[in-house]
């Protein structure tokens, strides 16, 4: 339809917004005006999300080439090249589930706010890995295709996409309290499965060559992604608990653990395929211990019954590892090379 | 529905991507696939903005509340509130059109990493209004409040609500070719008119101020803002240039002039509001004269016929303003924030 004049007169005023009227979903607050917040705690993660910028450039590369080059074996190019494969597309995906899914449904302009930077994040993650995949001088064609051709890495992207798809779908009206439920597990999904699961633990075989001196720039890329993911995992798993307690929503026990049973069986297809063959001190079935230990702690995080009690950090070394090093070696890599003072031109 | 364990199956290969199937909207490719790249200049373009990272954090406001409270007239503490009314939430609906309308669009992912950057600098500019209000000091309710109380405040937003609106409708799709026509027309406003030129040109009053040694840090964030905006209108120029002649549009030249009656009209009633009684070196009349101007330029950009062809640049000096004072005081009170250095927690 054409713009009716009408619509263009200046408009009569608005009652002014109180915080008390927003919501985290179906709020009837403007969703134009930040303030007065209600989400304290989601401008808090929006300030810390920006106090932790970081750019690929900053990271030295200077081994990693020649490392993957005359010192991986077949099975840890294997295994580096796979895991790369995957989180190229992977992070393409955890950027569209919040920018196009997740964002349009938060009713306050504080949580859109924080998921904005997490948007740019995703973006920033991939683009690592496309700095990484240059450095190498890995056939970037090949690379990011794979996951489209290789059924194992596949399986994941696929399981995403499902509950990613169901969500976008433009009947889909969270006033609707089995939608409700829907939308609250494609968010549990992506939040404590996809990034704090899968990507959480899906750098360890990476860290495994790194702790051996191998491939040690693509690794502390994927670190500085690690401290980004857990950012963006306890903003979720936050989001979820409020989100329960406003809406009053109990998940049904079958599609939990339906969740959790998918998201192992695609895990454990994935890790037979990259770690067909073990690797120095790394192998499928430390891989998916891991995984259980890890998505343990994120069940309890978020208030589920915990689908691995039995399940143990076989990694411990992980930990050590990626609180570390980090604080001693960054500084002396560190290059700034932000354009800050950058002429400012007026065009 | 319940999730089909048929679904979860182990998917079947596909084929691989070419970069001669990305499209600009419509596209057939995957959208999950970074590269191939077909439209490189988007990658630059983010490339380039990473590049121009800053935080409000890293200018420094230290005359800014005593200049507020003790220098500015009545007249000037009008004109400095209410553009800053304006702006809180014209950011945040920046971010709304990008986030929300624009980026699920586009079918090619380094479109999407462009605007997924964009997204977060929209909220950046955000947090620099935020952070302005709280170091001035002034009322956050009524200042946010504001844009709906006034009317003519009121009048810009609601004319970006409505294009925005008719964009976001679940039944707009893109295949049919009215709707198309619709979507580069709302684009078109966003890009040219609402960043291009509402934001480009309506930091001028507070430059204005700055010029004359008032808000001086109020002044250079807006100049940081400045920069992004026109690295957003220049992407959204190149994206209607290469659009357009992908899907062969040719807009109708009625709508064209509606858009530009509409947005004059509506900075019309703004800039007689906020300059009801002109400062020192600023006024309504001036400032309309520029948004001519500028209109010119962007509409000469874009393709299309000039809709003011006897406007004049009344205003050179803020192109020097805005060009030079900025390099030679930025290095003197940069302090660098991040916390790129800061520890990684296993948790
Ligand atoms: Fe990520
Ligand atoms: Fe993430
Ligand atoms: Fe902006
Ligand atoms: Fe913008």
């Amino acid at each position: 339809m054409p713009v009716s004049s009408h619509e263009n007169e200046t408009p009569r005023a608005l009652k002014p917004v109180k915080a008390s009227d927003k919501r985290i979903v179906n709020g009837l607050a403007d969703i134009n005006q930040l303030a007065p917040f209600k989400y304290k705690w989601a401008w808090e993660y929006f300030l810390k999300a920006n106090k932790n910028h970081w750019t690929p450039l900053e990271i030295g590369m200077g081994q990693d080439l020649n490392d993957y080059k005359n010192k991986l074996t077949p099975a840890e190019k294997h295994v580096f090249e796979n895991v790369l494969a995957y989180l190229t597309t992977s992070d393409i995906l955890a950027m569209r589930n919040i920018g196009l899914a997740v964002m349009e449904k938060m009713a306050a302009p504080e949580l859109q706010i924080y998921q904005a930077r997490q948007v740019y994040e995703e973006a920033l993650h991939t683009w690592t890995y496309q700095h990484c995949i240059e450095v190498i001088g890995l056939d970037q064609e090949e690379i990011y295709n794979r996951y489209r051709v290789v059924p194992e890495i596949h399986g994941k992207i696929a399981l995403a996409n499902k509950r990613l798809n169901r969500i976008l779908s433009s009947e889909f009206d969270l006033t609707d309290r089995y939608n409700l439920q829907e939308f609250v597990l494609s968010y549990l999904f992506f939040a404590v499965i996809f990034e704090g699961t899968w990507f959480y633990n899906g750098f360890s075989p990476i860290f495994s060559l790194q702790r051996r001196g191998l491939m040690k720039g693509t690794a502390e890329q994927l670190q500085y992604i690690m401290r980004d993911e857990v950012l963006h995992c306890g903003f979720g798993i936050r989001v979820i608990r409020e989100l329960m307690k406003e809406e009053n929503i109990q998940l049904d026990p079958k599609e939990v653990a339906l969740l959790w049973e998918e998201s192992e069986a695609a895990e454990q297809r994935y890790a037979n395929y990259i770690l067909q063959e073990p690797i120095l001190g790394y192998n499928a079935d430390l891989h998916m211990q891991q995984y259980r230990f890890i998505a343990s702690r994120r069940a309890r995080q978020v208030g589920l019954e915990n689908p691995y009690p039995e399940s143990q950090n076989v990694l411990p070394w992980l930990d050590e590892q990626a609180n570390i090093k980090k604080e001693k070696n960054f500084f002396e890599t560190r290059v700034t090379e932000y354009q800050t003072g950058g002429g400012l031109s007026w065009d």
